[in-house]
């Protein structure tokens, strides 16, 4: 029973890792572990869209994170999530050539960049791609990541968000320097660019100085489409002003509607419209033809898991270490500086389900969301209850092992969503925006989210 | 006659501009106007890469040129070579997908980026590309490029190299901080890298504090291929120091010689085989069946360039506002500040041909190098007089329009280097470092690199 505030289909972007993926995954029989080659990246991409997916987004880190144990030897070992990780602009740049219809999204942070950079990147992809471009829009959370940057730690998580609006407002003003009429390209005039309308940004902020034009006409979207992630309430406040899509990770349904109701209504409260925001959580679904084989393909992956590898991961996630607590006891209830939004399924995790440390660790490495094990038809159940039970707008699908668990997604359980009239049997416009029923912004449209900043 | 200096055969490397390319180009009937697309450039890369050229190379721009009487306007209204610039880190990815045998160059600054995230950025596009990556180093000198960046002026030369030296040495230590044994990929035992062979970078200078290690694995060949282009006697120490490739820019063969020699003397003294480093002045063909038609073809676009254009790009190579000098006078001798290589050549262009501004203009936006008009064979004879004349290991050839004169080089001026065995009829090595004959760094290099700065 589609809300108001939803789509009648769902949406669906892969969360990719350009390097060997989930904690375990790359020790799978059928994970594939030339990470390192374009043609990894074109094979993933054709298949993404082949299974029509709405958009291929990249996760980024800026550093092999050392918070466990304070080195960053458990993640090199075990190849967990931040082992070896390639830069996303490049990659994109290989399925922008590549693919045709898939939206293409990298993580940049906001912390470590420069807007006059980050606005001509995405510029530059969305005009490769024909208008098909995202950045996921994150702040950075760790040390290691700060030391890599001439900093001895990270800045708090306020100044963080600051600078994230005003570096997002920047990079939305270089994208309005030209109109959308500003490229003639008249020959005989000969006029190539219309002077009058191409414009400085003279930008003078708390954190930045930026005269532009930038060099790069107006994005085919206007905009690239902007993805959020913040868990806090700084970060979804950030998030429901700026963001088209909004990612997050819950563990039950519950935690997911309440996100997703909290979100909308922030959206609603800055003058939004909440079908503006679409909301995909993270699953990790595991698919075979029977449910005893997708349940024990699920254990199977677990075992590959070292406990270690995923709680280096939580580590870092956390900003906290987690090696000196013992590994056979319940984490107990402390402070954590990372990212909220884990941290709240680790407390749902421990308290409800009583899960050791260890038990974390090994879950981590191998699916977040245990519902989404079973058959296609079974998957497809479970992601049906999530859509059509207010917790999303659709999801972002990890894979337990790269390329192949795409694959079998694309190939069981889209066709099963299809089916039910769920999701779409092809692409019907051209860009990511269209794909995701978003409105192209018209130029200025940086001011307007501007102004919700000062409204409650 | 080979000298002992050079290798038997030149080297080929294309300078592509990701944007309407050179002034007045883009006006000519034979040019393409999607230079914003995908497809673009991977025509070019195929065209390219069946010519076998060693590489192409996209130069960089980081703000819509104002020197030209204060305003972007001249840039922007004549699709000038600071008009419109796609950033070209994505651009090398569509060609890491689309080619396999082509060496892929972009130029990034040392002056506004970090060099973890070069290092990171280099190394993937070597990954993705199987070791066909190349940097071009340059460190910026446009304050147009310093307003987009929170600095109101540029930094000094001086500065700006030793940041620089500083910059590419943090980056090759990142790129050795993982051995090249270090990727393990047992998924048995597990072990994925091994964390002995990992190692920290912890760097501590005037401009840069990095922890490392780099999150990506030693690239394929070990260090990218390094590109320079400084003229001045600071850019030239650098560049005899780090450089694999040199760029640079001459209007005759005796200028060429000079600064040839310079160069492999300096490499000479700082304990380096001259070898080492391939030199490849820019050179614009123009190629027709018969040498009036080639002439015929350079008039035409001459025509198509207001000498406004060329002169307000000329403006920001040399740094001087030349609005203000007479059009039809010749400029007098001036202390600029910007290019030297350019100022070089217009100092030669204004005392022995005589050119007044507005020839400046014309000459600036059509051919830089009136001496390679002809038939293949005409051009072909030239290109041989300066490569066993001592002048250059090779060329970097610029195209009058894009991307059709690539294809009148490669149909017409490859096949008679080719017969006369002064060009390689097949790619014969897989990397980069192969088709330039350059070793393969082993770990520490940047070591005794650095050392040569102590070296007199
Ligand atoms: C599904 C998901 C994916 C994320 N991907 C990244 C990422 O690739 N890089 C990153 O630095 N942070 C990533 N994050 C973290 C968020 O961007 C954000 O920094 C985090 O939720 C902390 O926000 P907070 O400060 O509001 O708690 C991700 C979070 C989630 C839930
Ligand atoms: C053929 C050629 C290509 C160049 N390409 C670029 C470029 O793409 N971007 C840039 O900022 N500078 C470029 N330069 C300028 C040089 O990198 C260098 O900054 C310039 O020669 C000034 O050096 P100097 O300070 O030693 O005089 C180029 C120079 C030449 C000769």
């Amino acid at each position: 029973m589609p809300s108001p505030d939803r789509d009648d289909q769902l949406h669906l972007a892969a969360f990719v890792t350009a390097g060997p993926g989930r904690p375990g995954g790359w020790r799978h029989p059928a994970s594939v572990s030339d990470w390192r080659s374009a043609a990894y990246y074109r094979r993933i991409g054709r298949t993404l869209e082949r299974a029509r997916f709405d958009l291929v987004f990249f996760a980024d880190i800026l550093a092999v994170p050392d918070r466990y144990g304070g080195s960053p030897d458990p993640q090199l070992r075990h190849g967990a999530l931040g082992s070896m990780r390639l830069d996303p602009t490049p990659v994109l740049g290989v399925l922008a050539g590549a693919t045709e219809h898939l939206g293409l999204a990298a993580t940049v942070s906001t912390t470590y960049a420069e807007p006059y950079s980050v606005a001509r990147s995405f510029a530059t992809l969305d005009h490769l791609s024909g208008g098909r471009a995202a950045w996921n829009v994150v702040t950075s959370f760790q040390d290691a990541e700060a030391r890599n940057f001439g900093r001895e730690t990270h800045i708090d998580r306020a100044s963080r968000y600051l600078r994230a609006e005003e570096f997002v407002r920047v990079t939305a003003e270089l994208w309005d320097s030209w109109d959308d009429d500003a490229l003639v390209l008249d020959r005989d005039a000969p006029l190539f660019a219309d002077p009058a309308r191409v414009h400085r940004v003279d930008h003078h902020g708390a954190w930045f100085d930026v005269q532009g034009p930038l060099n790069v006409a107006r994005p085919p979207q206007g905009y690239p489409v902007l993805i959020q992630a913040g868990a806090s309430p700084a970060g979804r406040d950030f998030a429901s002003r700026w963001a088209d899509v909004i990612f997050c990770s819950h563990a039950s349904l519950e935690s997911a509607r309440d996100f997703y109701a909290d979100i909308k209504g922030r959206a609603a409260a800055h003058g939004r419209d909440p079908r503006e925001i679409k909301i995909l959580p993270a699953i990790t679904p595991i698919v075979a033809d029977t449910t005893e084989a997708a349940r024990a393909k699920s254990a199977e992956l677990a075992d590959l898991v070292v406990p270690e590898a995923g709680l280096s991961t939580l580590s870092y996630h956390l900003d906290i270490d987690l090696a000196p607590f013992p590994h056979d006891e319940r984490l107990p209830d402390v402070d954590v500086p990372g990212v909220q939004g884990h941290y709240q399924e680790v407390r749902e995790l421990t308290e409800k389900h009583g899960m050791t440390l260890r038990q974390l660790g090994r879950r981590y490495g191998g699916t977040h969301e245990g519902d989404f094990v079973g058959t296609p038809r079974e998957v497809a159940d479970g992601l049906e209850e999530w859509f059509t039970g207010g917790a999303c707008d659709g999801f972002t699908v990890t894979a337990v092992y790269q390329p192949g668990a795409f694959d079998e997604f694309g190939e069981g359980v889209v066709p099963e969503l299809q089916r039910r009239g769920l999701f779409r049997t092809d692409y019907e416009g051209t860009t990511l925006r269209d794909h995701l029923g978003l409105a192209r912004p018209t130029a200025g449209e940086w001011r307007r989210r501007a102004a919700r900043e000062d409204t409650p």
